[in-house]
């Protein structure tokens, strides 16, 4: 989404956001930008103790800083206690969501049994189908295909070329990328005689308020219940949900992971890039799942669950693979070692 | 895809699908729904013996059981050989696809020298290329692309946003999930001087009947001779085929799944959600391969094939990681013991 | 995208594109084609040994072989350093890219701030944004959305449905396959009292010339600065590359590859399928990653790294697990064996 970059002198951010000003000036800021590459009018930020020493080059005309850093630096700064979160306020003041124009466009096609908001904007291409509900100030970009009867809330943004389907339902103020698809079928099959019958998925997709889904990410209808995504959720690019899931409120979840059928996470968990998550468990509250690990069991203990293979020189790991595959036969030479360990010396009987 | 439910007596549906009734009533069935969210007018189902213990609380007017288990409750019921078949063929016949009116959509464009069935359907903003034939009874969602001379055989229904690259077969009844691509090039590129030359991948992609596609899955053409998917194959989302593959009849392929180029997988393999195919290699008919697993050489035997790392805590994966990685000096150690334990105990020669 | 084959004397290529011509005659060439399925009028070629036997058998009317296989087949033949480089380069001059007609197809929308160069073709169904600049012979496949000041160098093509968000540059020369999604906002997010709030995506996507790019794969915008693809890049299907990533050079990463945020690969790297970079680490030049291989920590030595866990027969895999999550015990039973071992084998003390 484009955005329109406004001007603020330091002193009205802090007057907006909070955090206290020290230095004795009140330069105008345009821009956020990192310590290395930013210049005049822009407000940078250390979020992280190690990049300290960059303060001294920085060429940003003020920062943003931990309030135990006030003496870091001379230049312009805002003390405040979490700086990653500030730098994350600030740059939403300085890059507001412009608004595109309210209406239908001419080149849309919007079924006379929908009902769209007058602030709501639909893009050319898009197809929005009968009964769907969009809310006040929703904005569809060119090219999305809105099924029968789905509803979404006020504020929603869709990317190009979302694909939501009959009957999902989506909160306020989702913001969804490019390429999504939501309410596909999830993969219901049943073996009879050596060929697959298809199992109708008729449950929907539900989600919260306030969720943002990644470019290419795939979430699917319910079989018979319902696919749940709750409030808060934020999913990365390229995920992929299946039927029946339900994932906790403020849940982040980085991109590729995927979560297969009726799999409960829990709230407040980060699922890593490309984790896994095996069909039917749980997950309770507070669980993270490093990148790329794969969850085969329920996991009834908030904490960090992994099992991450760290690549290494092919000639190290040909090692490790090669002792890995011999395993099967240490315990027994270590038995034998310890049979023949006998008093005397001697092999004993086995 | 949208369905309009309709209502059947129980008997009906015994009458339609067989299986044998049980019970005095003959109640009135609109919709299936698991045990737990059963209501009245409701058809439910026990596939799973461990689920038995729902049946006194369930709501539901009907229940699916195996033939063993008659007494299992006092429900009306259908008794049959295998009650998730028996579901799944229920569940199709109450929730019958809607067929959308035929005809050529007005903001759609179809080339002159394209062939389009009176009975088949295209949807706003779908581009249909020159020489493409699409059968009796197919469905373009809105969005579709259609390269020249595809085609797609009857009964076939692709959802919002496909695409399906020019000379590209797709058999009948096939259904395609939003925003697949079936015929993009496949990575084909020959290293020369440092740099990449593209080869043209001249081959089609040609899909059988009965196929099914999930959401935002690649299918890529052949380089020279023709990526190939056979009768009955079920794919889920987000899968990449690779060029020059071949899919068996009949085998499933869960979300995520990758095949590299060249491979050929038989006929009824099941290959689970993420698990990876390296190219060039063959999978004998009748393999199972689990969830995550990396085939790296060809499988002559059916059976099934794993290498399932599960995630564990973040302190128990850091010992055996470190126990791992201390693999290669074990061996030396234990022989170090053996050599030691010789008669009398005194160190060995080495 | 579709191409209209020529044909050519074997000696016409030879002109060319160099290499020896070997045989009395100069067949009509019409298409490449492997060994095996060859026929009259097509060229095949041999580029390991290994399939030199089934020269014998081919129907091929002239063969591309190595220089030192010169007496392998009594075929017309061209005899050349690198067989397979010349197949690529002989297949391009057999399958030249076909142009489609110049011009904005009546049912696209182009914002009349846009710049679109007059010999470029926009298909139906696009959307080119306000400041959008597409250069000399640009060709826009149907259903694409092309943002706000994007900028598409000269001869650049996008299959269908390909999202181009707002700022995004694109070199010379590109190849974008459909559904891919180039600027979509990276996954930035900062926790702040158990929510997420959302940080502001206001880099670019900056991709250099000559760049190739996968269906449905994923390149997200920078979070300050600009996610960096530079040129020659290769970039297979459903990949995904985080915000602030730079890829080097002519690195070719295939399907199913996930880049993190902030991490920066060499220059004539090979990232094979399914493997995963972490974010923030660095790769030098000339480094392969292997197929499904997670790289945690930079690499700052060219080679070969790697962890791929074959998949092995299930009840193998089961005692290769058994045994590995056993390792935490074993070298304490090493040690004991050790302790036991001293001279005169008695128990020593612990």
């Amino acid at each position: 989404m484009s955005s329109g970059p406004r001007t603020y002198r330091l002193g009205e951010i802090v007057a907006r956001l909070g955090g206290e000003l020290a230095g004795n000036q009140d330069p105008e800021i345009s821009r956020i930008a990192t310590l290395e590459s930013a210049g005049p009018g822009d407000l940078s930020f250390v979020s992280n103790p190690r990049y300290l020493k960059q303060l001294g080059a920085t060429r940003a005309s003020a920062v943003i800083l931990a309030r135990g850093q006030r003496e870091a630096t001379r230049l312009p700064r805002i003390l405040c206690d979490d700086p990653y979160a500030y730098y994350a306020r600030a740059a939403q003041l300085l890059n507001p969501d412009t608004r595109p124009v309210p209406g239908v466009h001419p080149q849309a096609v919007v079924d006379p049994g929908a009902q769209v908001a007058a602030s709501a904007t639909v893009g050319p291409f898009c197809h929005v189908g009968r009964g769907a509900q969009l809310g006040e100030r929703v904005v569809l970009a060119p090219g999305c295909v809105i099924g029968e009867e789905v509803q979404i809330g006020e504020d929603g943004r869709l990317g190009p070329s979302v694909t939501v389907y009959a009957r999902s339902v989506i909160g306020k103020r989702a913001l969804i990328h490019a390429g999504v698809v939501i309410g596909a079928d999830g993969f219901g099959i049943a073996p009879q005689a050596g060929r697959w019958i298809k199992i109708p998925q008729t449950g929907r997709v539900v989600i919260g308020d306030d969720v943002e889904v990644g470019a290419n990410t795939t979430i699917d209808r319910g079989a018979l219940d319902d696919t749940v995504i709750e409030d808060g959720v934020k999913l990365d690019n390229q995920i992929q949900i299946a039927h029946n899931v339900r994932v906790g409120a403020h849940t982040a979840i980085a991109a590729f992971a995927g979560v297969a059928g009726s799999a409960r996470i829990g709230k407040h968990c980060l699922i890593g890039g490309a984790a896994r998550i095996m069909g039917h468990i749980e997950i309770v509250d507070g669980v993270t799942v490093t990148a790329t690990s794969f969850v085969t069991k329920s996991i009834r203990t908030a904490g960090t669950y992994t099992a991450v293979l760290p690549a290494e020189p092919a000639r190290e790991w040909a090692k490790t693979i090669a002792n890995l595959r011999s395993l099967g036969r240490l315990p027994r030479r270590v038995s034998e070692g310890e049979t023949r360990k006998k008093p005397g010396g001697r092999k004993g009987k086995r």
